[in-house]
């Protein structure tokens, strides 16, 4: 797809990634800072503070504090629109209905909701997790969190409140002379990340499970090549289900069908990209109207270049701002349904909004009928590649596809089956090389070595188009993994959803540290994210370290030109949490240093 | 004082801008972008977009939204404090007490509150005004606002809901590929901002009234001259009147006086810096435990190196990072009294809590006391500067001195004694020259032309500190305005508060429209940020031009590398609210501009 924008002439990602080339060493390293009016400043020879005062590690360490904090708003606003969704659900305005009741029940119990309506009540005990106040503490920590850890980040004044306030909080300490201590800095950023996967992150999919299913496994179809021209294709974009749900929903009906047959199409599909596509994959079977998911945010601009999408439907995040001049050249059609997203040209923004999701969906399928018809008659330019993948596991799944308990994962890990397990949670960029190569190689490497991998991200999206998310990439695995993977009839990659599952696998270490009775920092886990790309990234990786975990993270976050702050996340935050930063970008020395870490805690353990 | 800072060989602002110098014109054009791990990117030839495609508007217009957002978060933490504040008094847990009946009883009216206990209705209210749902509308738009600006805010879909939700819509906003767009970015800063001021400065500054009084003109002493070295002086520092009013009623009593004497001082005194200075001075009287106001926030270092101060109580922000080193050399004591600040190096942190208060007000002046003794025998270097202002000036005293209606000022403005009004909202920086320079220049030019000025913010202590604010001043004014002025007993400049205090300007001009029946923007008003430095400072100008005013700013806003951007701030944005921004950094011809406009207004009021 890149040969035919480079011969069309269209701006690519790959075309301005290579014309940003001579990149600004202050802002690589963090040392540039363009806040206030007596800047911008930069740390260098003869200016070892800005002009503030403030030094190369606080303004390294406020710099990605910044980004944190962006990051953890986009999944507090998820997380709002879950609650409101349960809501309008609870009061049946919405196309939903609960699926999971047993889920439903579960929470409803956990947080001591009664009464008749436990969807509402669900609804109302999120919406309030999301505005507790910073001076209080976050009940769900006190549900979900390990013990040990909660002990652990009281005596560090990290046990948080609220995301909403945190998030005040931390962007207030960032303002111009507030805040200029690199280590406080640093635990304001913990402290949020705790609140960002505790009060937004893992009540958004607890929701998602209620109303669309907790993920089971299943078999979907995968990469570009699941478009098919001669359809009335509708690409879900960005990050949340529920415009993608309910065009689903809608798209089953014979009346739709009827409708694109009679425009010249052989039906109307819907198409998943990125993590709206992830969240979907997860929950909803692949079919003749659900086609699957595309890829990763790399590989929208290509999508879009096969000019068989009739319409991208772009929700919350993750829609890259150039698109616009693709509508005409590609004939298709772009419409926000997100009253965030804007990209230049696009044709309309139809904010979601649960109550209007129904009608909302009928408008977005009229638009991608109408661009068919403009579209019928020209060739497009579609791609072969296809590849299965087996999606949707969860904690529950784990569960089920275990026979009820953790022990046979438990029994592979203490006899050294599967060394380890490494949560590879990660974007995709093109500073690593091609589109997905370092986290392709990196999870090759890990299961050559008997370590089991959890993916999620758009990293999940790589494994799952590179084939690593099939029982036959079982043969990929050290002897000890294969057995499992065989014995269990699972892949050696395990689907674990998006970046928002980040909270669904912090769920799950700490079911395993439950099980053993140990701290989450005692296991021989850690995570790794091979390709990190945007802010919403940096808060999860902010969250690991917290939680204890050894947090490989790569390309190098822009902190390297602030020494005490590099030793900080690298070296001294161990002493502190347990868990800590690793960089570096060649496979296998990341695996050889996350394989030290495994071995250095199953000695400790005495497995 | 710089001498002695300079001789002394120690880090301070002056040096420290200096050695900035070479700034990078990516940064101050505001086309750098360092969220990504794609970039960081520049908009330069053969880059005309970053690696995601964000064009050059929207990549410079995102990074100034969020530093808007900063601001805003700041503000909205500030009502925070003050929610709580007046939520423990009405407990009765606090040293406060309400002081000014009147306002708390017309606030409930405003707001529907009846009941026992009008003050925690009103807690309650402020509480619920900056959680407001961002789908909602904020309550006290509707109250406050001018309803020809409610009309058209509401068409141009920036009528908002409450500042933290708003806050957390315009940071996901920010994301890597989520708003791509310049004018939507735009509209969300200007929705912010209605957000902030009316969800979180007035309530907040109706708050502070309530407790400490409403602002009655009175004389205050400011500069650093009014710091006595034979004295225990703890000076308080940043943005909240809380600690400060806390020990000034602490400080009254004679056995803390007595203890300070026994330690050899004349006694203890409670000394003003920035704007936690400001809003005391507006409130209390100046008298022996009370000393007044220092200086905006360039002062503060040249005020440590006095060697005359105890303790620097620093609350919520403009605590520069260098002072931790300022501590020895100057026998100084630094402590944090919030949450959110640090600086590395200080003594302690006691984090601002209304119902600790008292306490925590003994446990500081304890260290002041024992700060004294350690400098008792060390000469300090006294400064001999202090100048006399009128502080404490408010809708309510304005309506006093004025007998009782605005008639007088409106028929001044009608027969041109006094030509116009323009609000200086301003920081303080180096960047237009030595402290204070441009922002003294500016207001000189301005009555001058018979414009009175009301000032708020770090730019109204540098006006204090220039003796425009004493009824003498009014022979700087041209012949209208100094009639005015000995007629009713008033300073040409006018102490309206701090940067917070930008809603209650508002309120000034709401009333002046709804007395002549027109909208804000008809008014002959403007506003000018001579010196803006830091976030608060652009919301607030983002507000000022959503209000439909005329908005000098300077020095220019990193946007200058975005030609449509700057094109929409400065021109095109007038056609949507009225206002518009205006740079420049030459007094006479800032005031040019000013003028233009304000005779464009009075010709279209027809006076």
């Amino acid at each position: 797809m890149y040969k035919i924008l480079k011969s069309d002439g269209v701006s690519n990602l790959f075309d301005r990634f290579e014309a940003q080339d001579g990149r600004c060493s202050f802002c690589i390293g963090g040392i540039s800072c363009q806040l206030c009016s007596n800047g911008p400043c930069r740390i260098k020879k003869g200016a070892d503070r800005g002009a503030c005062g403030i030094d190369a590690d606080a303004m390294a360490m406020r710099n990605f504090l910044l980004k944190n904090i962006m990051g953890a708003a986009t999944y507090t606003f998820h997380a709002k629109e879950v609650a409101k969704t349960l809501r309008a659900t609870a009061r049946g305005k919405t196309p939903f209905r609960v699926k999971d009741e047993e889920k439903l029940k579960d929470i409803a119990e956990e947080f001591g909701i009664t009464g008749d309506n436990l969807l509402e009540g669900v609804a109302e005990v999120f919406s309030s997790l999301i505005k507790t106040d910073s001076d209080d503490i976050l009940k769900s920590v006190e549900i979900f969190a390990p013990a040990t850890r909660i002990k652990l980040w009281k005596e560090l004044g990290i046990l948080p409140g609220g995301p909403q306030e945190e998030m005040i909080d931390a962007l207030s300490s960032c303002l111009t002379n507030v805040d200029g201590d690199y280590v406080s800095l640093a635990k304001k950023a913990m402290r949020l990340s705790i609140a960002t996967i505790y009060g937004s992150q893992i009540p958004l999919e607890l929701g998602q499970d209620i109303l669309f299913g907790t993920p089971m496994p299943h078999e979907v179809d995968t990469d570009l090549g699941i478009i098919d021209p001669e359809y009335v294709n509708i690409v879900v974009n960005g990050h949340e289900p529920f415009v993608g749900a309910a065009l689903i929903e809608a798209a089953r009906s014979d009346e739709i069908q009827k409708i694109a047959r009679d425009a010249g199409a052989k039906g109307l599909r819907i198409i998943g990209s990125i993590e709206t596509g992830q969240e979907l994959i997860q929950r909803f079977e692949v079919d003749d109207v659900f086609a699957g998911l595309t890829g990763n945010w790399i590989s929208i601009e290509p999508m879009l270049a096969t000019g068989c999408v009739d319409l991208l439907a772009m929700d919350m995040n993750c829609s890259p701002p150039a698109m616009g001049i693709y509508q005409d050249r590609y004939s298709t059609t772009l419409v926000s349904v997100s009253k965030l997203v804007a990209v230049p040209g696009m044709k309309d923004q139809i904010g979601y909004n649960p109550e209007e999701v129904r009608s909302q969906a009928g408008e977005l399928i009229g638009i991608a009928i109408e661009n068919f018809k403009r579209r019928r008659d020209k060739p497009g330019q579609p791609v072969a590649r296809r590849q299965k993948a087996v999606a949707g596991i969860s904690v529950e799944a784990i569960l089920e596809v275990l026979g009820g308990s953790l022990d046979p994962l438990l029994d592979a890990i203490r006899d050294g089956a599967i060394r380890g397990v490494v949560a590879l949670v990660s974007c995709t960029t093109l500073k690593n090389g091609p589109q997905d190569s370092l986290t392709v190689a990196v999870a090759k490497e890990l299961i050559k070595r008997d370590i089991l991998v959890i993916a999620a991200g758009c990293g999940n999206a790589a494994l799952q188009v590179a084939g690593l998310e099939t029982p036959e990439a079982k043969d990929l695995a050290g002897d000890g993994l294969r057995t499992v993977c065989e014995k269990l009839g699972i892949p050696p990659v395990l689907s674990f959803g998006t970046c928002t599952d980040t909270g669904r696998i912090a769920m799950l270490v700490t079911a395993v540290a439950d099980a053993l009775g140990v701290d989450p920092s005692d296991l021989p886990v850690a995570v790794t994210a091979p390709e990190y790309m945007e802010q919403k990234a940096t808060i999860d990786a902010v969250f690991a370290v917290a939680f204890g975990l050894y947090t490989h993270v790569s390309p190098t976050p822009p902190v390297t030109g602030a020494d005490r702050l590099v030793k900080l996340l690298t070296e001294d935050v161990e002493e502190l949490t347990g868990g800590k930063i690793a960089v570096g970008d060649d496979p296998v020395e990341i695996v050889d240093g996350i394989e030290e870490h495994i071995k250095k805690k199953r000695s400790k353990l005495g497995i």
